[in-house]
């Protein structure tokens, strides 16, 4: 069952990823939701930065979960990464170049204008850097050699997603998804 | 001498590199350059979309100026890789987290809402690999080779700085750094 709240916050997290925060009004967000103007307040007195900040750990928090979805199942990390990679340039592809990360808007947007947002954003990429990190120590890799390896994984995933949605082209995440399955390959022969 | 429209660019640019396109308003923006209101429409009739546009074509042209000052007095492109990420980190830790790209946070924000917006920065990325490009080709790679590997840094730097904003860290500049220069070191080893 869908509550109003609910509704407010998945509709808030699809408009974030496609516009960022600040060109998100809280009109627009009730609007998306089908809920009535004060039940945002009601359920987030704090207004939209308290449903910002919820929002985007909600966001972390189902994204995150894409990690052990494709890592667990896969037969080794290097295919996991790749298909990690090839998944991201689909769904881009699928959705016109809109549907990329859904909080590297908000990250840069708000990191020196918001404390609390930029606070649930940094909390949002440690926690996927620590699911990735897991489950390359999993794969034998030491703990600092897994970290380092995440850390650079979803850099260059972000940064693969800001050049691809500019460009309207997958290949910056071809190239990134390339390199990425080759350090977690060299990580390997080293572990 | 800086005329009012050179103010009204160059505040402009320091307002997007900070906070993005959409929190920033026209008011802000000839307050910041001390000129008359009336001003920002008489050189920019199409407002702030025609504005946004010549910052971000400015702008990119400034910090592809980096691309050769880092690169052409270095003794070796692995170098000038080295002290290209490592100047980044530097001048986001001097100026409290602020200063990444100028362009990122405008791609992310414009890419699916506007057209001229999302080209302006496509063109931008276009010219800041090119340049890169160049340089590598000049230190014997193969020109698909040198496409690649500065598809590859310009992602992980882009990407680093997302994370390196959120966090207040510059961790994810210097992984990606390394990275990088493994990367441009591997290549040389196969040119």
């Amino acid at each position: 069952m869908h509550t109003t709240k609910d509704r407010i916050v998945t509709a808030t997290a699809e408009l974030f990823r496609r516009q960022g925060y600040n060109a998100t009004g809280v009109k627009q967000i009730v609007a998306t939701a089908s809920a009535p103007f004060g039940s945002l307040y009601h359920f987030f007195p704090g207004g939209k930065e308290q449903l910002g900040a919820e929002v985007i750990r909600w966001s972390g928090g189902v994204y995150g979960q894409l990690i052990g979805a494709v890592f667990d199942p896969a037969p080794d990390v290097v295919t996991a990464v790749t298909d990690f990679f090839a998944g991201a340039a689909e769904t881009l592809r699928d959705t016109d170049y809109a549907d990329a990360c859904p909080i590297a808007t908000i990250a840069l947007e708000v990191s020196s204008a918001s404390e609390p947002l930029r606070q649930a954003c940094a909390d949002v990429f440690a926690s996927w850097i620590d699911a990735a990190s897991e489950r390359f120590i999993g794969a034998g890799i030491a703990p600092a050699k897994a970290h380092e390896l995440s850390v650079l994984l979803l850099a260059s995933l972000e940064g693969a997603f800001v050049l691809a949605r500019a460009s309207r082209s997958t290949e910056p995440l071809a190239i990134a998804g390339g390199a990425a399955a080759d350090a977690v390959r060299a990580a390997l022969r080293k572990a």
